[in-house]
C-alpha cells in the first residue's frame, strides 16, 4: 500500500520522495499510483502561466512568445524519439515508437504534428521563416528541451521511455488549453487548434503504451523509482520552460538580451 | 574595421550579429573586439540580479539560494574541462588545460575552488551535506549548466574553448561583488570569499591563454563567428542562470517543485 504525506513546499523536497524511498513502490498498480501523484503535484497545468492561459487573460504578444518557444519543444520532440528508437534493439518496439515520429513530421509534408504548430504560429501572427529559424527562442527554453533530447539519448532506456510519461496528463491540459483559447481568443478558431485535436487521441495512446512498458520492464522497486525520478525529470523539463517565458513576458518582464520582443 | 550599430532591443537580435554576417571579423584583433562588445552586452554583470548584489540588498536566503545554485555551477566546471581536455590530442595543450582543473579540485582535499566555495556556502549558512547532494537546485540551473557541459563535449575544439571566453569578464564582477558583500554583510569576511581572491589571479590567466588560441586558430571569418557564437552561448548559460534565481526567489518568486525554499 501506498504511504504518502502533503507536499511539503516548505523543505523543497517532493512528498512522494520523502517518505521512505521505495515505500508503496511494490508492485506496477503502486508504480502507477506514484506516478499520477507525481502529474498532480508537477505538472504544468499547475503552472502560473498555464492558469492564465487557461483563464484567457494572456494577450496575443504573450502567445506568440508561447508559441515560438514552444516550436522548439515540438521540433525536439522527433529528434528525441529518433534518439530512442536508435537505441531500441526489438523491431517491434522500434516499429511501435516509430508511429510518434511519423505523429510529428507526417506521412508527407503540410501534414503532422509540426506543420499544424506551424500553422498555429502563422494564425498568432507569427512569420513561419522566424519560427523555423528558431530567432529569439529563449535560452533557458533551449537548454531546458536539450536536456531532454540529452535525458533520452544517455539514460538507460526504461528512464527514456518513461520520460515520456507526461502525455498521461495531457488530455486535460490541452482541454483546458483550447476551451479558453477558442472562447477568448477571435484569432483563433478549430483549424487553428488542429494540433491539439489531434493530440487528443494520440497522446492516450502512446501514454498507455509507455506505462504498460514501464510496469512490465521495472520489475523491482528500484527501478520503479527510476521511473519515478524519469517523470520528476520530465515535469522540470516542462515547468521551466513556462517559468521562462513568464520571467521574459509576464512578471517581471525581463527578457533576456537576442529573446523575442512582442510588437 | 569594425562595424556597429546599437544595440536593438526591440528586434531581440544582438547588434554584433546584425551588421553583417562576417563584418569585423577580418583578423584576430577584430574578433578580440567583437569578444568585448558582446561581453559589454550580453555578460551577467548586466542583470538585474548582479545588481541587486552588488547592492547590497540581497537578503541571507537570497544569498543562499544564489550560493547553492552557483555551487551546481561550480561542480559541473571541472568536468567540462576534463571533458574538453578528453578532446586534446596535444599534450602541451592538454597540460596547459589541466591546471583548470587543479585550480578546482585543488592539489589535495580541502584545497581548491570548490572547498572554497563549499566553505562560502556554509559560512552563509547552508549545511555543506545539502549543498553536495545538490538538494534543491533550480532545474533551470541543471538544464543551463548541463548545456554548457554537452557543449564542450560536443561541438568543435575551437568553440569548446572559446566558450571558456566569460573569464575575460570576471576580474570586474568578482571586484563588483566581493566589495559589496564585504561592506553589507555582517557574516561575510575575507576568508569567506577565498573562492573570488584566488580567481582574481585565475581567470585573467585563462582568459588570456583562450583568448590568444582562439585568435590563432580561427584563422578565417567563418572561424571567428563560431568562437563568437560560442561566447553568445556561454553569456546565455551564465544569464539564465540568473534568470531562475531572480524569477524563484526575488520577483515573482515562483519557486518551482522541490526548489530551496529559504528559513
Amino acid at each position: 500500500m501506498e504511504v504518502r504525506a502533503p507536499a511539503d513546499r516548505e523543505s523543497g523536497t517532493p512528498s512522494v520522495i520523502r517518505t521512505g524511498r521505495f515505500a508503496g513502490l511494490g508492485s506496477g498498480e503502486e508504480l502507477e499510483a506514484r506516478l499520477r501523484v507525481i502529474g498532480a503535484e508537477r505538472y504544468h497545468d499547475n503552472h502560473p502561466f498555464h492558469k492564465l492561459m487557461r483563464d484567457g487573460v494572456l494577450t496575443r504578444g504573450q502567445l506568440q512568445a508561447w508559441a515560438l518557444n514552444r516550436f522548439y519543444y515540438q521540433s525536439r520532440i522527433p529528434i528525441k524519439d529518433s534518439a530512442l528508437m536508435s537505441r531500441i534493439v526489438d523491431a517491434d518496439l522500434r516499429r511501435e515508437w516509430s508511429q510518434r515520429v511519423i505523429d510529428h513530421d507526417g506521412t508527407r509534408e503540410g501534414r503532422g504534428g509540426l506543420a499544424k504548430w506551424l500553422h498555429l504560429c502563422e494564425r498568432l501572427g507569427l512569420p513561419r521563416e522566424r519560427v523555423l529559424a528558431e530567432d529569439g527562442v529563449l535560452p533557458a527554453t533551449r537548454f531546458a528541451v536539450d536536456a531532454y533530447v540529452h535525458f533520452v539519448r544517455d539514460r538507460p532506456l526504461l528512464e527514456a521511455i518513461a520520460s515520456s510519461l507526461t502525455e498521461l496528463f495531457a488530455p486535460a491540459i490541452i482541454g483546458e488549453r483550447t476551451s479558453a483559447m477558442l472562447a477568448r481568443y477571435e484569432f483563433v478558431d478549430e483549424d487553428t487548434l488542429a494540433y491539439f485535436t489531434a493530440r487528443l487521441t494520440q497522446a492516450p495512446r502512446d501514454a498507455d503504451f509507455a506505462l504498460d512498458y514501464v510496469k512490465r520492464h521495472a520489475t523491482s522497486p528500484e527501478l520503479r523509482e527510476t521511473v519515478c525520478k524519469a517523470l520528476v525529470f520530465k515535469t522540470d523539463v516542462l515547468w521551466a520552460q513556462l517559468d521562462a517565458l513568464h520571467f521574459a513576458y509576464v512578471d517581471p518582464r525581463i527578457t533576456p538580451p537576442g529573446a523575442f520582443v512582442p510588437d
